[in-house]
């Protein structure tokens, strides 16, 4: 049941598409800067999977971080060349899988749908 | 022109509504916590525009922060009762109106699509 | 070993009382907006607790977050009512303590020295 | 005046100094992937600048952004690397002047006090 369903006017799979990009948008914009390295790099990724779980229509989400330690100080703020991220909204029986990964011919991390 | 074009396989609808959930997710996530009062409250309202126009296939964005200061220091950070955007998103042809605002009958921010 | 040291003019600790306030702004500023309820929180603590622990002159971190879920989408986002941070720094033989937490009578999240 | 001063139990020059953490640390994580160019670059620093000195003590601060653009699609997300902060803070009669800038052999965005 989705209680806001009365302020959307759309079809199902164009509010799946929408919920995708919004929940890529928070995740990005939510977590960059956060400090990882190898020791806190799970319980992060955790974090922003379980943090996106919780939201409305999010069927699965699989976060990865590449991290590659240099600093003098052992660790890196999260930036997005780090983050791979894969998500599965399902709105009514419409699913849609979208995903955020940084693509280096466009020196950018890209937020697309999969199929 | 869009560099990323071959990555999606979708409508010119669904691109557009795919990236007005993006930016809405962004938006929020991004200044949800900057100290706002009366004296940088529109400072914070253009730096949320800009920094949304300069994204792809941005027309057009209104940002509206309510602010109603009290706290003993005189600020308050941005919260998610404070928010009404309005933003307009055209890829190609395709032009879709979405929104960010307080709901009080949800308890909620609901990003929607107006049209 | 502090490969910054040179940086600094201050007392050992005046460096643990700095570095004490970065970490409090840090987690305040990085965490607000962050979407929480029942079935994550332990995971946002912990992804808090951890992303400090490995930041330069940590010693110990406690943090407690506040939930009280009542939005139509059962969660919401992390706010400074919700945050009870307890935070040691030590700084070669200087040890010191900071808190922040959401204090009534300022109804302001203050940051500070506990002794 | 200072409301939250019976919470504290340090000397004024210290206070300055925690003071100055906090405002370097909310500055980094509230600020860091916020996407910037040169069409909005002197907003965002107007809005980092406007959004600090609203705090506590801030007797000045300065924000500089450093941008060179080159991905596909013409911005970038702000990261450590653009950012040099310079910051004063003020408790009674004490300042403090505290920065924040990417350190090329430390290869990490020092907070440190200047003086």
């Amino acid at each position: 049941m989705d209680p806001a369903s009365k302020y959307f006017h759309c079809t199902d799979r164009e509010r799946a598409i929408f919920e995708a990009g919004i929940k890529l948008g928070a995740i990005f914009h939510q977590y960059i800067g956060t400090p990882v390295n190898k020791d806190n790099v799970n319980t992060v990724k955790k974090a922003m999977e379980d943090s996106t779980k919780i939201q409305p229509f999010v069927e699965n989400i699989d976060v990865n971080i590449n991290i590659d330690n240099n600093s003098s100080f052992n660790y890196l703020s999260l930036n997005c060349k780090m983050l791979d991220v894969k998500l599965t909204i399902k709105y009514n029986d419409q699913e849609v899988k979208a995903r955020m990964r940084y693509i280096e011919e466009l020196n950018y991390p890209l937020m697309y749908l999969e199929e």
